[in-house]
């Protein structure tokens, strides 16, 4: 994969494409029978799954798979690979549009995991405050 | 309005959001009685008005106005403003993702319009088939 990708370029392409997404699912073999799944996803068609592949090599993390029909996601999950590398780069590297925003909320739901508060009830209900008030405009387009 | 854009945010915040449209619209004034209209926009939601207005002030032409609903773009259209702002800009700094292949095509068009060829029947079934060619991922999505 020969593409060189820019810090700037990302932080302009993620602006645009990129989606930080909490998921809270039921699995009865969590303490509170549920699941907190961070995910920080790119979706694209797959004409530009190059472009896809460029990230994951970028950031050394994550999956490219098949999203819905012709398209393409890079996706991150995972503890680790969400606090030790998406994070610190959008940190560094801060977005121009209302992202910032829900990176923000992202960050502080990153957070409240390290500290283990995804697996107290009160932890779990400030997480589920913070993923109803994200990607709001997203759903207005 | 304080926001400052760096230019690899700008390639890939257009490698994403951008659109590079050719409209071929009846005009009975025209000589073939059409008029071509090329155009570059960016949409966005109305709460990163923001960085719409940051792009009319870094490139210095174009116009911000509603679009649909809760919608805004920035949009360029004119020879001088596309020919001497828009094309050069993206020359200089690439597109990673297949946006650069309607670019390409885009350019083709203000370089026809430019020789005067638009005013012709052959110029113009040229440019005719060129937009047909484009924007075809778009489309898919």
């Amino acid at each position: 994969m020969s593409m060189n990708l820019n810090a700037q370029w990302i932080v302009g392409f993620v602006d645009g494409e990129g989606c930080f997404h909490v998921g809270i699912n039921q699995n009865e073999s969590m303490k509170l029978g549920v699941q907190v799944l961070p995910e920080f996803t790119v979706v694209q068609h797959e004409v530009d799954a190059q472009v896809l592949y460029a990230l994951k090599d970028y950031f050394g993390c994550g999956v490219v798979r098949q999203n819905h029909g012709t398209r393409l996601s890079y996706r991150v999950r995972g503890q680790e690979n969400l606090r030790d590398r998406i994070i610190p780069f959008f940190e560094k590297h801060q977005f121009k549009t209302r992202k910032r925003v829900d990176f923000a909320k992202f960050r502080k739901v990153i957070l409240l995991i390290e500290k283990g508060e995804h697996l107290t009830a009160d932890g779990l209900e400030k997480i589920r405050q913070i993923k109803i008030s994200m990607n709001s405009t997203t759903f207005l387009r």
